[in-house]
């Protein structure tokens, strides 16, 4: 088993993460997060939003529909352009990216270039290719009274997207902020929320699924400051990584996006990459847009998307610098960074080396066995205090004490609290540590 | 203007929610919420989580995919029956709910009931329909590499749906939960997240929109303790929404769903309904769904339902009660709640007197005048010690006192806290009440 078979195996029997649909044999490319999981993600999220947002003067939040206008996709140009090549193999009608099949190739290889490769078809083995056709990735629906019935002009007429990225929610509410809340430039709109995404074939767990959340930044700036800004949030976004989060510093690698690799619009971007198990892969992305989506906005609305300087009066439209980074792919960055694996006592343990802030749990509390109510009496009224005080602390008596410790040391839970027959004498209980393993007796007023 | 026109107005003129899609007109039925809106969104549904999940030993959190196997609304008989009586105009086209332009018909009225009304065509006023036909409400779309000219059989074949509610989402994972946890009896699974409903007139600013975001739980029983269980939650429900999110008791009235009301597998439901300035609506359902959706997941996905008790050892399906919210009715019902007009001074003030813990912020911090600096900088200092303390603080040095005092009042921030030239002598400050307007001098320690 790879680590990254390691991980989701764990995911799904610690209750992390589930397939999607699991009990109708699941939904290719949707994950559903268990009860460990909704709180790790929880966490993930709320420190973005405490660093990046709630702790700051110059960001304000956004939450706008999923749902929007389907001239937001014009303007910004994902009706035309948001792509993937599609190839069917003749013989057996499988369908793949072409991109991902063959090596060497990038999204606008054509026909001809595939078939000059040879690739073989993977499923049926044979080399019989269609032509490479433009596979947009936007899931369409449609909104309004129209009906299977209806004639094609009123059918297409109704046709809207799910968002494939929460930035043009954004920028749609530039202009409704501005209005609102008068902010002096620089400042920043910030969004969490979903996304979605009809990858060809998804695949790498939550790396490359259909439906994500994000977490984007869309920092407005004067223009010949931009450059200034852009490494502010380069630093900005290596704290969040590196102190907030607790990734190790080593697997983070800055990549800075080539001009020929850049989106057209974009006049420097670097890609923040992470040693995921299965490979270096994209963890977040710093790209300086220019003026590019809300001149967009401004040719599609025909409304005004200047900015008038408080203090010179100058007249402008902001440029921006877009912080972006996929809640998924931060968790399972966070996952890749905590898992290891040791030898304790002789014996192999699994355990998530998860900073004390992300951790699903901070205590275990658990009396050193369940059929002696005195302990379990004892054990929670240490409970009761721990979870007044903390919070975030679980129960467990299941098992003997080692597998509620194997358990614990899964989901990372940093610190496990046993009473036993010595703490109804002197009130003290063992604390043992899951990185170290190590025990040590606490006074219960000193947890 | 109604009173909902108020505070439709007052949410985009202070940022709490704008049109979805303004900036192109807008998109029916979706709406984005502001600065301040994020944040009174996140307190309801943290203030949610908090008293229904994470202080409790019996909740569980799940946050399962928008995008589910259709065999679930199979399953459920969403694809069947969720819909609504659709009616065109054969005048003018348009096309309207039946029950919503008739008096006195539900969602099951006949084309001949209908026409038997004779009703007027709200757009041309003419009388001349069409027959009523089903409208199913779930928007649909394609998962998956399917182009345009596929045919009907790959095109069908590859159809989901965009949640309806996101109940199914949980049922789903009730297996999942149960082989991970082995939770006793009873216990609740909670979710909250987006579901989307394809009306056919949505109305009523965020009442009946296209897209929501629900707070749900199933809470599974032993059978013969259902009405136990069910008397829990509805006590559970009323300490929420009255002590936690301090909506006006008088507000709230139980409306008892008669049997031939209710869905066909629910023994009992009692509806929340509150005061709303357009009339009294549903705020949040208390059903009991008996083992309806258990035993729907067994037979269509052929897996087993059944739950073991851990000391008896009897199994059994287990039954099912289910407290749902959606929290942009409640979002529009604290807004309602809060609302008020007053008049101080001879003068006619709009005042929002949110609750503490819901308001934006708890203090607004400002200097008499910005031109001195050294009030700026007293006021500063002020601000970053507040906000060290409390976090949700705002500045504002705009306009003039009076101005400042009456922007706070709308957004509903608790206290002003004003930097004078005394504070430069005495360290005190004038700290002024929102909802008696009253000021007292205190000293910054003191804050």
């Amino acid at each position: 088993m790879s680590k990254l078979d390691d991980i989701v195996s764990l995911c799904k029997r610690r209750g992390f993460v589930f397939p999607g649909s699991e009990v109708y044999g699941g939904f290719a490319g949707t994950w559903d997060f268990g009860p460990l999981g909704v709180i790790l993600k929880k966490k993930i999220m709320d420190a973005w939003w405490e660093f990046f947002v709630e702790s700051r003067d110059d960001m304000y939040g956004v939450d706008a529909a999923i749902l929007m206008n389907p001239l937001v996709w014009k303007a910004s140009g994902h009706t035309a352009t948001f792509a993937d090549p599609l190839v069917e193999c003749k013989e057996c009608k499988s369908r793949f990216r072409a991109d991902k099949i063959a090596d060497g190739v990038n999204e606008s290889v054509t026909s001809e270039e595939f078939w000059d490769l040879h690739v073989k078809c993977p499923v049926c083995g044979k080399e019989n290719w269609g032509p490479i056709r433009k596979f947009n990735m936007m899931f369409a629906t449609h909104v309004g009274a129209v009906l299977p019935d209806d004639d094609a002009e009123l059918s297409e007429k109704s046709i809207a997207y799910l968002r494939p990225e929460t930035a043009q929610g954004i920028f749609t509410n530039y202009k409704n902020v501005v209005d609102t809340f008068y902010p002096s430039l620089p400042f920043g709109l910030a969004q969490q929320g979903k996304a979605f995404r009809n990858e060809i074939s998804p695949r790498d767990f939550i790396l490359r699924d259909r439906e994500c959340s994000q977490m984007e930044i869309e920092y407005f700036v004067k223009p010949d400051t931009w450059e200034e800004n852009f490494e502010m949030l380069r630093s900005l976004q290596h704290e969040f990584l590196e102190k907030v989060i607790g990734l190790n510093v080593s697997s983070i690698h800055e990549l800075e996006v080539a001009p020929e690799d850049r989106a057209h619009y974009s006049k420097r971007t670097i890609d923040f990459m992470f040693d995921y198990p299965n490979g270096t892969e994209e963890l977040m992305g710093l790209a300086y847009r220019t003026d590019f989506d809300l001149s967009n906005i401004a040719r599609e609305s025909g409304k005004n998307m200047e900015y008038r300087d408080k203090i010179t009066g100058e007249v402008f439209v902001p440029h921006v610098i877009e912080p972006s980074i996929g809640v998924e792919r931060l968790f399972l960055a966070v996952l890749a960074n905590a898992y290891t694996e040791d030898t304790v006592n002789d014996e192999k343990r699994v355990v998530l080396k998860l900073p004390e802030n992300l951790a699903p749990y901070k205590f275990c509390v658990s009396p050193l066995l369940k059929n002696k109510p005195e302990l379990v009496e004892k054990a929670r009224e240490v409970y009761d205090l721990l979870r007044a005080k903390y919070g975030n602390v679980t129960w467990d008596d299941s098992g003997n004490i080692g597998k509620r410790y194997r358990k614990q040391d899964e989901i990372g839970t940093p610190k496990c609290v046993v009473i036993d027959f010595d703490t109804l004498e002197d009130e003290s209980v063992t604390v043992r540590d899951r990185d170290t393993t190590e025990q040590v007796r606490v006074k219960i007023t000193e947890l």
